[in-house]
């Protein structure tokens, strides 16, 4: 499902992990896998089907690779005159781009299958690096 | 700068902040403004400009409404054969729409001439609000 080849953060997550064992997660280094779905006219998106029954399936999906997910609702652009970009985005901040693919993969069509029941929207998934 | 009218979620986010103490800040129904960087052939984006100038400049207008500030680096798209949606990602979870409509108002022309200073991309806005 990712063509993206990038090095495991696990190891750099542990080391951090050890030095502030007070915090939550320190989010830096990680890969977060953001599935964006556009507005459009005649799309749709039912949030309370995502939110408690899409997510927590792929999430189980993803074990202890899986730091956390997020889930946010589009309000608006933040540019005047411009359309909503996305109606919903989910992201999975994971440890490794690796570990999550061999999860996703022998799950992808149930996954897929599940699209259907809450939106007609094809997302665009970008892979990215926490930064800061 | 921006269009959405939205609720202040600063009375809301006061009363799960004393309830825990020691966490870090509970995101749930703060507002994200995500400045998402589209790539494409020919755009350049310098990511340490805008880690350490652009981006504290910004954060250094919103004040206490900001609660914290996130950037991201994108790596790949997660479907296989498509380009890369966003070379970066740059995002503000505050507590009030308003508020920082209102910080940005007067200081808009100031951010939009270091645009050139790190990129050649003309960005896209979202507002969001965190759900989970």
């Amino acid at each position: 499902m990712l063509t993206a080849s990038v090095a495991s953060f696990g190891q750099e997550k542990q080391s951090r992990k050890s030095k502030k064992p007070n915090s939550v997660v320190a989010e830096k280094g990680l890969v977060k896998v953001s599935v964006m779905y556009p507005f459009a006219e005649g799309k749709t998106f039912d949030m309370e089907y995502y939110e408690t029954k899409h997510m927590p399936m792929v999430a189980a999906f993803l074990g202890s690779n899986l730091i956390k997910y997020t889930i946010e609702k589009g309000l608006a652009s933040g540019i005047p005159h411009q359309p909503l970009p996305y109606m919903a985005i989910g992201t999975f901040y994971v440890k490794s781009l690796d570990d999550y693919q061999a999860a996703i993969g022998p799950n992808g069509d149930a996954i897929r299958a599940d699209f259907a029941n809450y939106t007609n929207i094809a997302p665009v998934i970008l892979v990215s690096e926490v930064i800061r």
